[in-house]
């Protein structure tokens, strides 16, 4: 089977809310897996010397009003959140420490804390709403906070935004097909077709 | 007839020349025609605060490997100048001069400056090109020197990219369809399902 799929976002990223709804699904229709790596774009922001999108004058309003017609033209219900753009330290941890500990959890995890936020428009920072989830799926709530904390786990998590970085992730959602990069939700038509017919 | 699309770009914009080889034939699949509105998009930069796309670290980089991606997607010649990123300012001063001066002549203009650009990696300023091409296109070249200095012409150009700004072009190419703005060439499949279903 051909190499997964590197899919790179924040979960304070709507289009990388947007990619998460669509991408195993494209994959898939090409016999690919998709290898979800959650990451802090703040950390990229600073590297790269951009800012979040919504506070540069005329951008900010256009990305506004992109974001809502792409999520209305794939049906994925959406909303710009009360509280944006909001820091996603704790879901970037507890996705890690999931796939180790639950590795079938990780993804339906990362969905549940996308869809708290930009669907249903509820907080995902600090821990609390971060362990509920973990809790809902199952996982114990002493070892979710604990885990929240533990070294090892931070240590995974910045191995991860490093090892992004030095592939060139600049953006949410960033994803590799077999070493090719593709930034952005709009991308997903493109990749298709990069998967159709083996690049160009 | 409905209204036709109106297509902002500047000059120095690789997107906006990938875009200018597609979207007269988008447009006429669905009987309409295109607007195209040539400005500066180093005013609007100032006005954001973002820079030349290519000066980015890790942004630059992908960017340069994501325009010559998207112009062999669409078969379209294609190369980074030498001389990029440009001034833009004499081609759109002779743009907006032929436009009252010989209508007819506009379009194929501001195609043969594109891809003695783009597509032949020849620069397009100062004046002397671009006297050259309207030359070439048929257009006396004392006049077409004398336009390139004319108050009226230079506040012609001032007005166009003044209304671009104000109706909130910051980038380039930038398109309204009756009014929905889309901003790169990577929104021509997006405009032409717009097109099609009258928008979502």
């Amino acid at each position: 089977m051909a190499e997964p799929i590197d899919f790179y976002f924040d979960f304070s990223s709507p289009y990388g809310y947007i990619a998460s709804e669509r991408i195993d699904e494209v994959a898939a229709r090409h016999g690919r897996e998709v290898r979800w790596r959650p990451f802090l774009l703040g950390a990229v922001f600073k590297l790269v010397g951009t800012a979040p999108l919504l506070e540069y004058p005329l951008k900010g309003d256009y990305a506004r009003r992109d974001m809502q017609r792409a999520a209305r033209q794939f049906g994925v219900p959406f909303c710009i959140p009360d509280g944006f753009p909001t820091s996603s330290l704790a879901a970037c941890r507890a996705y890690y420490w999931l796939e180790d500990a639950a590795p079938a959890l990780a993804k339906p995890f990362a969905h549940a804390v996308y869809r708290r936020y930009f669907a249903d428009n509820q907080p995902i920072e600090p821990a609390a709403p971060i362990v509920a989830i973990l809790d809902s799926l199952g996982m114990d709530k002493v070892a979710a906070e604990a885990a929240l904390q533990d070294p090892a786990v931070k240590a995974k998590l910045k191995a991860e935004v490093d090892a992004g970085i030095a592939r060139g992730v600049f953006g949410s959602p960033f994803i590799f097909v077999d070493g090719e990069p593709f930034w952005g939700s709009d991308r997903l038509d493109q990749i298709e077709r990069w998967l159709e017919t083996g690049g160009w």
